[in-house]
């Protein structure tokens, strides 16, 4: 067995690696982003009852490696900052009275979320069609004017579409639950066959998994040696990121085509 | 947009497909699986600071949706029942002072954790690595025996070399992190090229996104009508599941074939 010492030297290595792709970049090179902006740091997250694990956690996770290269913030925002369950709040979502529902603890409360955020994630789940989401919806509206990108995972595009952020854009979501999401947006310019759309500063993606493409994609496009970057988190993640125009699950759930890529 | 009652209903339909692909399964097709076990309805995840997110929520994830399906439980066990955060113990870990690091809560310590466990699922990440992990150890060791499954996900394969528990048996990791862990077993049979590997009742993955591909082979071995439910399940999660061959992050990395699949 290796010592400790060597394991952590190991370590440090593989951050130093990070760290210096992260600054090594003062060459222009063919694959360098040109977005003029200054890369986004402050990341927020909303959550609600019945998220899903993997909306939320697949783009968190590239994002923390990215974080080894980056002073990136994470906030987790909810109405209280009492734990976010996942459990159903309808006993006829969880038919066989399972237990396996782990809850993420806010950071936040939507009153004290931190101002002019350069991220807001916006997940979805089951929970995403709840009655229940006025907090949400409320806190969403007001700060979109001030978010420099809102992403949208899953069915979270249909509480964006509930909020009304999303009109007259062009966006997509889940593709098993178009017909019910897109109903919540008809002012929406739905995009379909689409991994993940970007329309201005507001990204969105398909399905669940859907959202790993995506931040891979807003990574390459966001930091000045993301590309790079993107690479060697997705090596390391052992993940190969589709490209916008992947997408059997439109043809799969007989969405029609619209509003192409 | 939808009134909430139409939501709601398209919902329960949705969770009633999910239900009715899981009881009806009574005549035997070519895909249903002949594994004569009862399927696995206890889960447990063990968490460690600086666990990686993907690791522990993609699999998370495919299994929420199949718990519409099984009564499934999940126990999130820990040495205390402190929430395990993911932030890195070394500050040089965290070399831009980052802040983004979400923790889970425990619902169990490794003293109360529930006793003949169906599953046991050890993630990776960079804590995989850390000198001070040996209540996770002593857990892991003395849990072993009495668990149906073990699964291993990325470098989570290291903590179980470690333990001891992967000796002399067929299982492998992340690949880019190869040299580093394989050290932790010299005892076992590390596999390369490889997505999974499954010997008897032990389960391992490669690098973190391998643990959803993981997920849903198990899904498909374990239960009567799986090939069913994860088609069901990976479909709404826009996901296309890899075969345990698929790697090409060995020859990216240049770990040497060994013990093929």
């Amino acid at each position: 067995m290796l010592s400790t010492i060597t394991l952590f030297t190991a370590l440090t290595l593989i951050t130093s690696l990070l760290t210096t792709t992260a600054t090594a970049t003062t060459i222009p090179t063919s694959t360098q982003t040109t977005n003029p902006q200054p890369p986004p740091l402050s990341y927020a997250i909303l959550l609600f009852r019945a998220f899903d694990l993997l909306d939320v956690n697949g783009p968190l996770s590239p994002l923390q490696l990215l974080a080894h290269s980056y002073p990136l913030t994470l906030s987790l925002l909810a109405r209280t900052l009492d734990p976010v369950t996942t459990r159903p709040a309808s006993p006829s979502m969880n038919p066989h009275n399972a237990s396996f529902w782990p809850s993420l603890t806010p950071t936040h409360t939507f009153a004290t979320a931190p101002e002019n955020l350069d991220v807001l994630i916006v997940p979805g789940g089951l929970g995403s069609r709840s009655p229940d989401l006025e907090p949400e919806i409320a806190y969403l509206r007001a700060a979109f004017p001030k978010v420099r990108y809102l992403i949208t995972i899953c069915t979270g595009a249909g509480v964006a579409a509930r909020a009304g952020v999303l009109d007259g854009r062009r966006a997509t979501t889940n593709k098993r639950a178009w017909g019910e999401i897109t109903a919540m947006g008809p002012g929406v310019r739905w995009v379909a066959p689409a991994r993940w759309v970007v329309d201005g500063h507001i990204w969105s993606s398909s399905g669940v998994t859907a959202g790993l493409d995506l931040i891979y994609a807003f990574i390459k496009e966001m930091y000045p040696d993301g590309h790079e970057l993107a690479a060697t988190i997705a090596g390391g993640s052992e993940y190969e990121p589709h490209n916008s125009t992947y997408d059997p699950f439109s043809s799969l759930f007989n969405v029609p085509t619209q509003n192409q890529l």
